[in-house]
């Protein structure tokens, strides 16, 4: 696997992403098939690589690109991508459509990924949309939700092409084999949701591709009877903040009134918490695919750390080798028209 | 305050409901001035009644209207209000509407009361669409979700209209001066969000009559930076619903994981996590206000046990002795005019 990674991009850029390259390097890159094109400030990788403390075997997988420009977090995503041609979130995307790069992965402005990958790499051949997947770990085991903020206003086509792909997804990186697809909506009932959901029904309900179980609610995302959730990319970012807020705020909550009624108790909790958070914790899952494009392209979160872009690229290298975009090429051309 | 509790709604009912009223009864509705119109069937009541153990002055409290029909929980709102109009969620409202109930109260289908109250009550001079309030309790105090279901596709003078209505129940009900209003979306930006919540945006900035700090994002809820949060009722639910479900699965994981690592510890742990339970426990909120209609409405969550009716009962009292349907209808008054 190639994997360009954006250097520049995110809270903690560059220092924490090329950490994390490092870690990779050693912990799971093979130097048989594996290499990593490091896109930014060349003076800044280039020292970085030098004081990485990385063993010369390691050190010759990464290749350097040099870029100019960066794309601030706030920077308006298509009107940067144009204005700034030489960013490296632009730069990463013409390799991958340049056949130079398998998996293209940033922590940068989000927005101006989707744009990038859109306007540079295209999307698969049949798709319309492409969309971004997440993975929200639950009591019962993974949920992938998709789309989480590619697409605020989609059409019925486009949520049946999320609910192929995710699929497709939860399969080949989530384990899970001929994966439950819902649709996000008010209501289990037919006529329950907006117009664009109950079209979506129909569409999804008829399409022998995926194993739909109907509308779920929100609060079956945890009870372990759906792997895939499909939604609007508008609901699915405002559902995938509260998450995180909400876990961050419980658990706070938890911790003080801890402290509040017995202080010893919370040092023996110490160690469960821990576990607990480090279970909860979106660094664990890498980076959100886009997908759709042709190509591998993970988003992360903007506050990514080392551990977060280490198991980014790690999830990039089983995308690659699952060949899932494949999959997704073949479902898509035999999937149910749209009357629209 | 005279309450119309709907005896035959819910998943408990008639006997969690029952249960709820005779509780209100004894801990804080004073004879001098409160009286519950117990709606339902008139044989279930009179015997529930006589078995209470409730002393004379109490059961005086009491009234009965007798309905012979019932909404069930998965009939078609509209349709079964029109075909039943004997039912206990269309008497209630009726009561409501004819001056001869202050408070309606009801576990039972939410669409059905939602209709039942915009067509029999009818919305407040001024007010376009009335909408579901809900109070989430957080580590920073109680934040107000308002739409959560009434009203999925709602115009940008709908929204502005739950910003000035959910504002006044923060401001009356949570104790929570000059409340601070956010519009829910995917990024603090102007740019940001669908269509109509740009429009909505507008809107909301120019009017005085609100706190309003713009755009919030799902974690912002769990921040303390906002009071208010105003959305459509089909993010409003979806986040209900997900609150709902997270909550309990994250309690089941931590409890799982302490079980697992030291079950000893969760005997100790058992108390605090009981505490913590009650604090982020819906029962204890009792119901959620249907904004904007004239009297009040509350619609309680088909679980409804005792606690939750009780609670809704004393909610009720709390919203008719606020007056905030005079400040609302005043404030709509003077509101900003919407160019649509």
């Amino acid at each position: 696997m190639r994997a360009a990674v954006d250097v520049m991009g995110g809270d903690h850029a560059p220092t924490a992403i090329l950490k994390g390259c490092w870690e990779a390097a050693t912990q799971f890159l093979d130097p048989a098939g594996d290499s990593i094109i490091l896109v930014g400030d060349q003076e800044i990788i280039r020292q970085g690589l030098e004081s990485s403390g990385l063993p010369a075997d390691r050190k010759a997988l990464f290749k350097i690109v040099h870029t100019t420009e960066v794309i601030a977090m706030d920077d308006s995503p298509v009107e940067a991508i144009r204005s700034k041609p030489d960013s490296s979130i632009g730069v990463m995307c013409k390799l991958a459509a340049k056949g130079e790069a398998d998996v293209v992965i940033s922590a940068g402005n989000t927005g101006a990924c989707v744009a990038a990958a859109q306007l540079r790499m295209r999307t698969l051949p049949g798709v319309s949309r492409p969309g971004i997947a997440v993975v929200v770990p639950t009591f019962h085991g993974p949920v992938v939700i998709c789309d989480v903020g590619a697409n605020i206003a989609p059409q019925p086509r486009h949520l049946q092409q999320y609910a192929i792909m995710a699929g497709a997804y939860a399969e080949a990186v989530c384990n899970i084999p001929n994966p439950r697809v819902g649709l996000l909506s008010i209501g289990e009932e037919d006529a329950k949701g907006t117009a664009i959901v109950k079209e979506s029904r129909k569409l999804m309900r008829d399409e022998p591709l995926i194993n739909f179980i109907g509308n779920v609610e929100g609060r079956d995302l945890f009870k372990g009877n759906v792997d895939v959730v499909v939604c609007d990319g508008f609901v699915g970012n405002i559902i995938l903040k509260f998450t995180e807020g909400m876990a961050e705020g419980l658990f706070q909550t938890i911790v003080s009134e801890i402290q509040d009624s017995d202080p010893e108790l919370l040092e023996q909790l110490g160690p469960v918490m821990k576990k607990l958070h480090m279970k909860h914790d979106w660094r664990e899952y890498g980076g959100a695919p886009l997908l759709g494009v042709a190509g591998y392209c993970l988003i992360c979160h903007g506050r990514s750390d080392n551990r977060a872009i280490k198991n980014a690229i790690r999830v990039g290298k089983q995308l690659h080798q699952s060949g899932i975009n494949a999959k997704i090429v073949e479902s898509v051309k035999k999937s149910i028209p749209s009357e629209q």
